[in-house]
């Protein structure tokens, strides 16, 4: 049995997902969202996400991370702040010894609805199809259960 | 008294300094260079550079840090990748509940020399004139020294 890790990293909220996998079943295990304190100074909120991801490790265990390939687009200074959350839960996962895999976007899409192009509600509707008891509340949460699953679905097919 | 962390970071070598300064004191402490093993897989490069620094904030008990500012330029992939060598720095000196102050590059070269576009040799010359005890080995090391100084001559002048 595989034990992923899913997260949708940002500054403001990074979503989380726990997902078992053994063969072709996928189990829901447990989801949320980090939210460091709006008022924390820069360099406490990649604290608070590093601490946030570091105990979801050893609470839950996982024994791989799946994560999304990030990209510099028009925005660039955006970008590079998504880029410290990302790098924040990426060395915690890192620090437990947890290998990571990144997808890029349309890797993500195409690997739950088979097309690189679906649009959300797509996406969510297959999210709901493929793990029935998730019942994500919020965007970041869904965005992390489906990385989760692309990685659980990717490395089905490399088996 | 404070003690300074300087910090010049990178994938392939992250540049560190420890200067105290007490009034219009300085003292060199120590400097070096955080090299991870280039075989690593990202994740643990950047585990690498986060326990790195963790460990010089543990012995050295620094309660400041300065780091550079650094922008999206036209490598953006080259940004982004630094941009997360330099997340895993600044976590590290958060979860040691060390506050982390940002310079811009400029800045950094008008704090040592007076001139916002003094060249790296006008640079060295003024480290070496404040700092004689420090023989940085390495131009990260140099630039590690020189963020530090830069801290330095930035919060006395705010005194």
């Amino acid at each position: 049995m595989k034990r992923i890790i899913g997260i949708d990293p940002g500054l403001l909220h990074t979503g989380w997902s726990i997902i078992d996998i053994a063969g072709s079943t996928r189990k829901y295990v447990a989801s949320g969202v980090i939210l460091p304190p709006t008022k924390l100074p820069f360099e406490q909120r990649l604290a608070f996400i590093f601490n946030g991801i570091d105990e979801l490790c050893k609470n839950f265990k996982p024994t791989e991370c799946s994560i999304e390939v990030i990209f510099v687009n028009k925005n660039g200074k955006t970008t590079l702040l998504l880029g410290h959350a990302r790098a924040a839960a990426i060395t915690a996962v890192a620090i437990n010894d947890i290998p990571v895999f990144e997808y890029e976007p349309n890797k993500v899409k195409k690997a739950l609805t088979g097309m690189g192009h679906a649009d959300k509600d797509q996406i969510y509707k297959m999210l709901s199809i493929l793990l029935p008891t998730a019942h994500p509340k919020t965007p970041d949460e869904s965005d992390a259960i489906a990385i989760a699953l692309t990685h659980a679905n990717t490395s089905r097919f490399d088996m």
